[in-house]
């Protein structure tokens, strides 16, 4: 674990890359809405850590944006710990001691849903999470000897309302190309990883058109990736392809919205794009682990995790929308049946 | 347990009363709302039973409503009868079999989201419980000699926008009444359990002003209810109490959607509406256990389930609606701190 407490430290590096992109895509997400600007919340946890919510509602482009810093420390509560340790041997911890942990957790969360029909929602989301030696802490997180465990996770994906092939196609592409020189299979893996984890099993459907999701990324092998296949290792090459991740958010999106942005839509088109984001809220609220662990997080900043909510949700008893033969129904048909973009 | 199995069968008797009891609620609701009717959509589970959804949407007073009834059967998993064995101590089952036991249940659920801002959404919903011997049961649930297991549970409550406290007043007091005959301790017990249980913990507020909620009502004491307490005992008397109950929804219910429906709204009004009804949204995702028994449940009717949602709902981050000193804080401070109304 030498390579996670190099100097400067991760947390400090990741917590700089992440202010700094946030500033990155507030400004170029800026450049397609020019009818209302994001505003900042810079605030503190209690408990441990602050953040910074950046948001914009309301827009003529944008009708809701959030793209949201947090950098936060305290103590993990023992199921927790009980829970991360299932992928990460390293953790020494005795379940039965009911002991907490201290952590350090750094993470940026991108959601955008854009009002027009056309022009698909976003999300993004990477983290570097750290796990600390009780023995060094104190009442505070600290790692002079590195971290007991870390690993980073993430991705971004795609949900339209309407099917536009070429804009799933360059999404995936662009994140293809960030993912590829870091190994052939890291982006084939993280996208079925995706396509599994945006899943709504209740409604038998995806929610969206994927992208890449992956967890627990550290040294050693990975549970997701073929034995043997090349990956980032080191805590300074998962960095690497952290940053390289998160420099694609906004060449993989920005121009969607900006070739959607003014399209003609009716009032059944808009109808849909809120059923679909009813579909939205039902996954974000019932299966998203980010926000059920926010949700049940003592201190956790509600209003930045349900940021990624949508304005306004749609639901109808048994829709007559999204039939086959229709254009909502051929955006469903993928729903229900992933393919491969790129 | 002879008391459930008396002839004829209490399951047979509680789906004569939901069903009988859904036709009067929608009649009741459709002359309120001139402008729409309710539709039946008879359905069969493939598991085993069926149902009749009543729904109304787009209506000029009511704008989404549901009454629905269900009466299914089947094969509860391990997981499940483990739950229910912790308060009905009378199934006789070992975990470790990895057996699952059959079950009946029948019950009604109603939910009403009006129109106008002033006029209050209320939830009910009563249902009977059986889980019967394997030994008797075939492939399918059979009860000759009485159910291994049976309880009722259910409730009604109402979840205003705006608070009219003479709205509240009538509701508990028309339920209050209802319960009264049984026991003087029912109404006050099972009222607090409703403020306990229609809470949203990451919001530190209740979804509305409450009622009475209440499950495992069976023979025998009720760790809810004070030891000694008259309560309905024998299965008669517990299903003279929920009918007791279920009648109430309409006259504790109707008058409010009468003397509200024509009240005249502002756009900030309606925008509160649906920020409250994103609040709904909330609870029943991430909270409601039956919304959660039924998306886990393999062959739940996913419709029916989440017809208690709103048509619309509404998320802003860090809304400035709400706050002291306005028409809508006066609602916050009761949600945040339940008073006694009746």
């Amino acid at each position: 674990m030498a390579a996670a407490s190099a100097t400067p430290k991760m947390r400090d590096r990741m917590t700089a890359y992440i202010t700094s992109l946030q500033k990155d895509i507030t400004a170029s997400l800026n450049t397609v809405d020019s009818s209302s600007s994001f505003k900042e919340d810079h605030w503190v946890r209690s408990e441990g850590g602050l953040g910074n919510s950046c948001t914009l509602q309301g827009g003529a482009v944008l009708e809701k944006a959030g793209v949201n810093i947090s950098v936060v420390h305290g103590q993990l509560p023992p199921p927790a710990i009980a829970q991360m340790k299932a992928n990460h041997s390293e953790i020494a911890y005795d379940p039965k001691s009911g002991k907490s942990l201290p952590f350090f957790a750094a993470g940026i969360s991108i959601v955008i849903h854009p009002r027009n029909p056309h022009a698909p929602t976003m999300h993004a989301n990477y983290r570097y999470f750290e796990i600390d030696n009780p023995a060094d802490a104190g009442g505070e997180a600290k790692a002079d000897d590195g971290p007991m465990a870390w690993w980073f996770g993430g991705g971004s994906d795609l949900t339209p309302s309407y099917l536009y092939e070429d804009d799933a196609v360059h999404f995936h592409s662009t994140i293809k190309a960030a993912c590829d020189p870091f190994g052939a299979e890291i982006y084939p893996s993280f996208k079925k990883w995706c396509d599994e984890y945006f899943y709504i099993p209740h409604r038998k459907e995806s929610r969206g058109l994927g992208g890449i999701f992956f967890d627990d990324l550290s040294s050693g092998a990975h549970a997701r990736l073929p034995e043997g296949a090349q990956k980032p290792n080191t805590a300074d090459e998962i960095f690497a392809f952290i940053q390289a991740c998160g420099n694609a958010i906004v060449p993989s999106y920005l121009p969607l919205v900006a070739r959607r942005k003014d399209s003609l839509y009716t009032d059944e088109q808009r109808r849909w794009q809120l059923i679909r984001r009813g579909r939205y809220v039902e996954f974000n609220l019932v299966y998203d682990r980010g926000t059920k662990f926010g949700l049940q997080t003592p201190g956790a900043r509600i209003e930045s995790i349900l940021m990624s909510l949508p304005e306004t949700a749609r639901w109808e008893y048994m829709s007559d929308m999204g039939g086959e033969g229709t254009e909502e129904g051929r955006l469903m048909a993928l729903l229900m049946k992933p393919r491969d973009w790129a």
